[in-house]
């Protein structure tokens, strides 16, 4: 039996990286991965065998993983942020039917939901949900129910995969969705690049997300009815008495 | 301008503290937080200053943090999990304005919705939220709006505080909301005492799980339609064509 795990790296750099995750891939035989995180592993691990794949090749990518296990190497596969969320520990879970001499291993890691909620200030203080506006995997339809279900719970939104080349409108129509229950002077903020060079980030109303320009680097925060700016940051109030 | 740093130090052992968040408890002169958690570092830090307040005294601990980075000190404020999720990033944020002379900065942590997963195997692998059954600080109602909306919008659910000894109806009440929309053969999932010793987890159904006697220390998952077990694990299935 050899084991592949499923890593979550974090945002990006080391500095996020937790101690289980740093042992897994120095103690593996092959690190798997979307080219462009491996990349910056490999001149560390000169030793290491390395199996990558380019964007929307995931599927490929975790089935050279599962042969690279299958023939009894310890096995790290690789995702930025956390493998759980989005990420490549469902799709080896679901393969592993068909590998049953490998141990599944999920270590997490920091997902942009957290690790962009801490440059902004705390806006997920309270009740929030995570949604991705990417279409190819879930229909529109699905995700348009998900947000007026959100704006009716009055959750704060983590909005991932707010906009791409191919989905310039998304964050657009997301938007216009929310602003059916939400007011448009609702707290939001978005963070570019987070824990990696160049980190962008800025606090807005929905009404101006709605016209912002961003791409698929960046991680979009909706506030609920208890969201203020607090000293230019984005806080979601919980309900402590703590400035009386 | 001194710094308070607030920091998530992960579900409990030290496999999931990040770097930073080690950096910032090293280099700190003071550390705060939760007797049970900072019990866990004075042996390891014996110079440094140890302040501590039991549970409930959230805002007397943030009170004493603040005073003490306002008095020229670099605090480390120690949160488990994430210190923005239900943490203390939020509180010391609305306390700020009366300590303009200290510079807040969040260290991000891993929370329980993501290291709980990762026991049970991908359960977030899709949109998710994530609500708090605890209501010391939200209103019941709010609370049941929330659960109504999640299964509205067939979010896959984490549930944080499903019970404890002052709330031992809580989660069976938020199963009979969910089972109003999702099937009483939803899978869900528990993880207690994540990462720490005594670890135990279990996969059931939304209708187990109503009779389930858990506590405080536990974490809950209920899925969502594309919720399935395989192979023991519980996983949230994302649409791409694995199994084919």
């Amino acid at each position: 039996m050899s084991t592949l795990y499923v890593t979550g790296i974090g945002p990006g750099s080391d500095a996020f990286l937790t101690n289980e995750a740093r042992t897994v891939i120095e103690q593996a035989d092959v690190i798997c991965g979307y080219t462009l995180y491996v990349d910056l592993l490999r001149s560390r691990y000169p030793d290491k065998e390395f199996i990558t794949t380019p964007m929307r090749q995931e599927i490929e990518r975790c089935r050279m993983a599962m042969e690279a296990a299958s023939s009894g190497r310890t096995v790290a596969m690789v995702c930025s942020g956390d493998a759980g969320i989005y990420g490549m520990a469902g799709p080896l879970l679901e393969m592993n039917g068909r590998y049953p001499d490998v141990d599944i291993q999920i270590v997490p890691g920091i997902t942009a939901a957290v690790s962009g909620a801490a440059v902004l200030g705390a806006p997920l203080m309270n009740d929030f949900c995570v949604i991705s506006l990417s279409d190819l995997l879930t229909p529109w339809p699905v995700i348009e129910k998900r947000l007026r279900a959100a704006a009716a719970g009055d959750f704060c939104v983590c909005i991932y995969n707010p906009m791409s080349k191919k989905r310039p409108n998304h964050l657009a129509k997301a938007c216009a969705i929310l602003m059916e229950t939400k007011p448009a002077d609702t707290v939001c903020g978005w963070v570019r690049n987070i824990g990696r060079e160049g980190q962008e980030s800025e606090i807005l109303t929905l009404g101006e997300l709605a016209d912002a320009q961003l791409d698929m680097f960046t991680t979009v925060f909706v506030g609920c009815s208890e969201t203020r700016v607090l000293n230019g940051r984005m806080v979601t109030e919980r309900g402590y008495e703590v400035r009386k």
